[in-house]
């Protein structure tokens, strides 16, 4: 028996699915905390989480759940409770500091298993937190060995999520297919503004005067994945373009940890190519 | 019968109200087009607001639902429709010319039924799209003289709110009184800062590096209604107030007809000194 | 002799060139009001923009100036006084109604010598300001010939820019020559993303969490000139790309009337494909 | 001989002072590599930044820059350095995090010689970098005896700032005084609004709808000294106060650390209660 549950509901939309599922919380007597729906009309498809408390059977809920929605229903029901994750870097120290700040203060919302860099240069950073780093370099490897050696090394771990906190290689399908709908990443540019290399020289010979960040699942398509938040920053004639990463990375921070607490809240859907965020 | 309707319920929170809610219009046939719930925990208060289609008589909708809920429950079928309004103005045009402009191409959501100005400086303005402008001039009269001549006037026209686009004069708690719940202002600033005369003077001699703007309810204390919406824009050292003033102009009148537009949609709820939008 | 001007130079950086040109004033008895200066060390260019009041000649400061800098220096002295323009529509009135509604106030910082619209739609609003309202149909007519009645309109009058305020056709290249650095025009997305038609439904499609604005000089490449002004607004997955367009519109009017009114207080420089903005 | 310096220079406005200045740099063929200037046209100060380079001696040029500025001029030559800087903290992480991350990387532009905290909570994230950290409490000391003990503490270090992390005691009129325009904190709300204590449960109960952070200096009024930075985000009423807190924690790291990059690079002058920023 557990005392609480985020219920996430996928399915077509039809006429009384609202009231089908608050019949059945209300059956067993649960408290709805709170409840947020969403229709695609465009796609005909519901999207539905809802946080109950009370006293139940997370099998039992499903089972009445699932005979009263149709069969192509998705029905999840989580305890809420800190996730696993693995964590993927290069050299940028930002970003991965700021998520071993918040794991430090036990204010991440999930455990850090182990981090992984293409480069030793962050081995310091995370060991000063007691959190195992692995070196898995790539030099004079194919992507495809190379990743076969990361995927090795985090296999050994259980996790629920793989956060690219300024991973600079791009991924292979088959990576992606592995741990697919698993892997987060942050864009260091406005999606889908600047796609590929080096976004902030890109916005610095563009002359723009905003910059952003965008956090998105990692699909086949580079940079192409359903985003989960984005934020943009004010820049000018002034900053170079290194100014502008600098600048930059206060927003790639700040939107990859926006995304990640709504993903370990259980918070976001992925309908299609977008996201459904409640 | 009626095809589509805003429904907003608010009452005291108990178990079962959404299955309850839900159940009436599955049993009706009608379809849920949209649908958003809060509950204010502090206060046990309930809010929802759905948008329901399909084929229905108003006042059985409404006694159905009042025989399932709570006695104190607060519930509206709203038909969706433009409403009607007065503007009451002082001198500045921008937050005038802002509901003027959407007014003409018929996207503010609402009928201006007259403008009433205690300045006649914006009869010009209001006249050339042929909408009555009242000059009531506010010299030589005490304040609940003026007001009576301003109720007076306004109270010939059928009216859902008053919105006062940079009137620059303080209400009567007997205006206010007159007209709960239905008096909405531009203050220009973020509120609580700057509370009073000259804000952007005061933020200027206070050296602040954001201004904003702030769209409430006008309630008996001055500028401590229910906020509706609010923004901010950044400045700096070089703007002298009457900078300021012109550079907030335009959060201003965005963030006032960000609030109408909200309101024109039955999206607001009065949660004591406080909004819930959906 | 005038009191007052704005004084525009660039040219190839050099040492001494603050010194040089300070000294022209200092040794006139001039002050200066404001100053500002920016080098673009890349394409080694510099840029100043100071506003200097007293009692001279325009002409013998040009001279002065320019004898002290490289021939190659452009030199602007230009008396502070209001532009006049040109104003390009199709059928939208967001962005016109704002410069409108400025105008009437004497606060646009330009005279609207008349608008030109590819659609009929616009005239009745454009004439309730007693401005001259041309509508020049493209229908039945090739790219270059609907340009070229609608040139042969505008050239009747004396005008510093043309502001394209949602003229929703492409400008041919001859056009654009015509007129170098004098279009300018507000597209409806943060550029670079969402280049081409319908910014709004590929937002929407893409599923951003954010969408923009951009005002910008016109160039041959389609929505690549240099940028004078962006910002952006929060969006999810509850709006419609129909939604998405009417929230865009204030960020629209607002980011073009910003760029309209640095212009117009000659704040911007073209800089190859950016600005630098004083 | 030095190669490089940022020259501050703060006197009363007079005619040519941006030519005896840059004189004095063109005389001994110094290349000014960037410069700006303000003039507070209300109290008639001239305030100028300017970085210069080629090969120079200090004290000739502060000697120089005296002889041909008003006596009462204040100058100052700083060559480009690491600050040194002491961190005051209580029990919250993010703040103090932001910046050990930055110092790990070499990205703060300071080195922090020690951290203060008048609870011991936060010595293990402080130790883990290798810093030190000092505990000194204050349960059962008058607010004076225990800021002595902080003095003798810091006093044995030196350094130019210190940085109230998220430091929750309000510091006496003897320290401000001791430390005067060295102290700068990170004080979690919008200000002028929310001054005092728990700004984030003031916010909730107001009902605004954004919330922000104000970096600024302090001085014996209490969160009324001169603002360096300051941001806000957008929240509804979905949040506690709680949340609100959560949310606003992201916003209070980010001003403090862009408050802390413009000190380091010596780009903020004091100006009264206010502050001129380059």
């Amino acid at each position: 028996m557990v005392e609480r549950a985020h219920v996430l509901i996928e399915c077509e939309d039809a006429k009384g699915l609202v009231y089908k599922i608050s019949k059945i919380f209300y059956d067993r007597g649960l408290n709805i905390d709170s409840n947020r729906e969403f229709v695609d009309k465009e796609h005909k498809r519901f999207f539905m989480r809802t946080v109950i408390s009370g006293l139940f059977e997370i099998s039992e809920l499903e089972d009445a759940l699932a005979s009263a929605l149709p069969s192509s229903a998705k029905i999840k029901l989580i305890e809420p409770k800190e996730k696993e994750i693995i964590v993927m870097v290069t050299k940028e120290s930002h970003a991965l500091g700021d998520i071993l700040i918040r794991h430090a203060d036990g204010k991440l919302g999930a455990k850090i298993q182990c981090v992984t860099g293409n480069h030793d240069r962050l081995r310091d950073l995370v060991e000063r937190f007691d959190i195992p780093f692995y070196h898995i370099a790539a030099e004079g490897l194919s992507r495809e060995a190379h990743e076969e050696k990361v995927m090795e090394r985090i296999n050994g771990f259980s996790f629920e999520y793989i956060v690219l906190a300024k991973y600079m290689r791009i991924l292979t399908p088959k990576f992606v297919k592995a741990y697919s709908q698993k892997v987060i990443n942050i864009h260091h540019s406005f999606l889908p503004a600047f796609i590929g290399a080096n976004p902030y020289k890109q916005a610095f010979e563009r002359g723009v005067k905003i910059i952003g960040a965008t956090a998105h699942y990692v699909t086949d398509d580079l940079d192409e994945g359903p985003i989960i938040a984005q934020d943009t920053i004010p820049v000018n004639h002034r900053l170079t373009w290194k100014d502008m990463q600098d600048a930059g990375r206060d927003v790639e921070k700040v939107v990859l940890s926006r995304a990640l607490s709504l993903l370990f809240q259980d918070r976001v859907f992925v309908n299609g190519n977008k996201t459904v965020i409640f």
